[in-house]
């Protein structure tokens, strides 16, 4: 079985080492960095600056913790961006070397599909051509250009920009306030920008799956940290003149107004734009081939993650929204495409997808949110634990967020976990194995749980939850 | 029901709460503070010191994280006493007002059980005599002093004196590598003392469920950060002589020693005593009652936590070493109770209790070590990931440690989770979960789990697992 797979971010690389572990032949293709844009451009560069904020924001409250000799902290950018290259740098050689150990073949080129079994790579030393078994397509997506927007990457920035600036805007406006938007303000509010959110939908992380209660909770803490927010609203008319980008605040198309919309002009020294991603499929020949895509340009797969043509598969951003655009979740699919050339079931499960995001404070949200509960449940029953009520929070000093638990009332079900606050990203684990091994409460409630840890507030949330249950609320 | 609790530590304030909300009537008679060790002098204080540790070993590294004004930290021992102060007054301050809001009668002295539903609390304002249905004795354990090493309080402390400390000895010999001895190890050094651990067996944390794997790699860290240690060693001869602690360093007549024992002297500006805990049954009136003890004074109860004497129960640290010395533990065993008597099972399962250590890095074990493991069962195996693999810990700078998963290779089931590195503690709750719900490493490894994240290494652990079983090995 030869394997050629397009694109080396997470589905790639994942699919090819497990591949090539498997006794495969391998060959990857890759037009820019192994890593994808994970590794490159999002996940991991955001967490290393991330880690920066937190340092900063801890170095602030030294103080508190009785430490002493911290009086001036500020944060120099140009070392940031070098730790973050650094640690980039790290895990491509990990990748690197994982590959080469494995025996994979890599292409640095644009690959071209030619139709089943057969592709054209063309790189820097001319143009290979591979006939193989099987195609996975796992190309990625890209930055959303705004038509009213677009990227001058030195006032408008897209966000893979943002993670290379040396300098820090003074005034920082950001349009988006999803995962990466949201991500940003946190960042570069503890950096020292003022920052202003432009959000098109009633809510900060507008996304189905994340609680009405985790929104509004970021919202908080963001106008704690002086964070400015404009929902329900858009930018029109921007340009940039005497180095400033200049625009005006407009009602959203996307939202309900609720009362008559007050346009207002608006000024900053930095826009960045993150409003989505579209599919990176140019030059890769989908059309010749027959390989369908929806209205936006993702491409169509199903449950196996096969496309419309046989022998040639799809993983990862491709596959666009519907499919859940996040490493982890490539990375899995990769697995599963592999696992069904290999003769295994190979059917990707989206039921418990757990996602993160690094805000101030961290959330972490699995399952169904709970108004989607309430809309596939008649009784739905919730448990909520505030942080500040475990000892551990109060021990580390940090307070803010809270353990949300949603389950079906009549069964016990876990249907869904909402988590804000320290470490919610790890403590999403327990919430998503609960979910996927469908423990119920009784059995999340009846674990016991180390003490003084944050991962207590699943256990009162639990009991919380039961609790609810039992009186039929 | 009328309960009578004596103690208002974690099993007693957990049990009064859950019996009050159930509808009973609830007595809690408690010497000293609510919390008990727990929130006094043990958990919690040693996690606000903790967390003062941490920031400053954050303040050391700040360049490295780009931020720029922390050139000279160092600690103010009376800031983190007041700090630690504080949490605690938080702490006690929600228990009071829970207890309260509960009706809760709290009785303030030394309680004398009289017989089955007969107790006398000798306080300040008296002598109160009440009659009661059921009895649970959760008064708990104090610090084990040894003979040759008496406290003084000043030169030669209790863990609970440490906590209380103004200023930081310059050299501290800690006597004892437990899990006490080794977390406030880390305290200290971080704080600017020389530390020497004197551990009287072959290694740190000799406890049976945490691996040798653990206690190598905290003993390397440790080494790093130049705490010296001497394993199967003892003290003796100890004196106070001005100003400062002498002592000879002998053999330990608990462990087998590998080459002749060269005696040395040892001198130090403080010693803590950190070698156990003994019960705290005085004026309990056991015997009296005949509630039986075994031989080393901690109570005897079955698996329903019923005493040698119907209607009087025991739960929590006064159940000793064999019923697990865990604050989360003693809380379970308070529910326990509660449960039975409100005609519930009640039976305490010990199978699957999970232990955090907060040291650097921080330590998580639940369920069987791998040497346990391969006393029980002819095919164990084990699946191990580096945390410096993920891309979580290299971004947030956190490299050390490991995740090991040890299972049945028969089956897959899993027998136990053994972690050391940043956030273990918390991860913790997902392998707990594991083990209690009977999930096998196939459903851990197909679980998916967020990236970039600290646990992801559990599904990485899962997946090395899942191939050594595959193996055969």
């Amino acid at each position: 079985m030869h394997l050629v797979i397009i694109g080396g971010g997470p589905a790639g690389y994942t699919a090819a080492f497990d591949a090539a572990r498997r006794g495969m032949r391998v060959t990857l293709a890759e037009q820019s960095s192994l890593g994808g844009t994970c590794l490159n451009h999002g996940c991991i560069p955001t967490k290393t600056m991330r880690a920066s904020a937190d340092a900063l924001d801890m170095a602030r409250r030294m103080a508190e913790f009785g430490v002493t000799g911290c009086a001036s902290p500020a944060i120099d950018p140009a070392l940031v961006k070098k730790r973050k290259n650094g640690v980039i740098d790290t895990l491509r050689g990990g990748l690197q070397k994982t590959a080469a150990s494995l025996g994979i073949e890599l292409l640095h080129g644009q690959a071209q599909i030619q139709g089943p079994g057969k592709i054209v790579v063309r790189g820097e030393s001319g143009l290979v051509e591979t006939d193989c078994d099987a195609i996975l397509i796992a190309a990625g997506s890209r930055e959303l250009e705004l038509p009213g927007l677009p990227f001058d990457h030195k006032f408008i920035l897209s966000s893979s920009d943002a993670l290379e600036l040396e300098n820090i805007p003074g005034r920082l406006l950001i349009v988006g306030g999803g995962v990466i938007g949201c991500e940003l303000a946190c960042i570069f509010r503890a950096f020292g920008s003022e920052v202003t959110i432009v959000e098109g939908q009633e809510r900060l992380l507008p996304i189905p799956g994340i609680d009405a209660d985790i929104s509004s909770l970021l919202s908080r803490e963001m106008r704690k940290r002086k964070i400015k927010m404009h929902l329900a609203a858009t930018l029109k008319d921007v340009r940039v003149e005497d180095g400033q980008v200049l625009g005006t605040l407009a009602a959203s198309p996307f939202a309900e107004q609720k009362a008559p919309f007050r346009e207002q002009p608006l000024s900053a020294d930095m826009v960045f734009v993150t409003v989505g991603r579209s599919p990176a499929t140019e030059g890769l020949g989908l059309a010749e081939c027959g390989i369908k895509t929806d209205r936006r340009g993702w491409i169509e797969a199903d449950d196996h993650l096969r496309t419309s043509v046989p022998g040639i598969y799809a993983a990862g951003d491709i596959l666009g929204p519907s499919h859940i655009m996040l490493a982890h979740v490539a990375a899995v699919e990769g697995l599963a495409v592999v696992e069904g050339l290999a003769g295994g079931d190979g059917r990707m499960d989206y039921s418990a997808v757990p996602s993160a995001i690094f805000t101030g404070p961290e959330i972490g949200c699995v399952g169904l949110s709970e108004s989607q509960a309430r809309e596939k449940y008649a009784n739905v029953a919730c448990g909520t634990t505030q942080v500040r009520e475990l000892g551990k929070a109060q021990a580390m000093g940090e307070l803010p967020g809270f353990f949300k638990i949603i389950a079906n009332g009549d069964d016990g079900a876990i249907l869904g976990v909402q988590l804000a606050g320290a470490h919610a990203s790890d403590i999403l684990a327990e919430a998503t194995l609960a979910i996927n091994a469908a423990v119920s409460l009784e059995g999340l409630a009846s674990t016991i749980h180390a003490h003084p840890t944050l991962a207590e507030g699943m256990w009162e949330a639990a009991r919380g939850a039961l609790i609810s249950c039992k009186g039929g609320k």
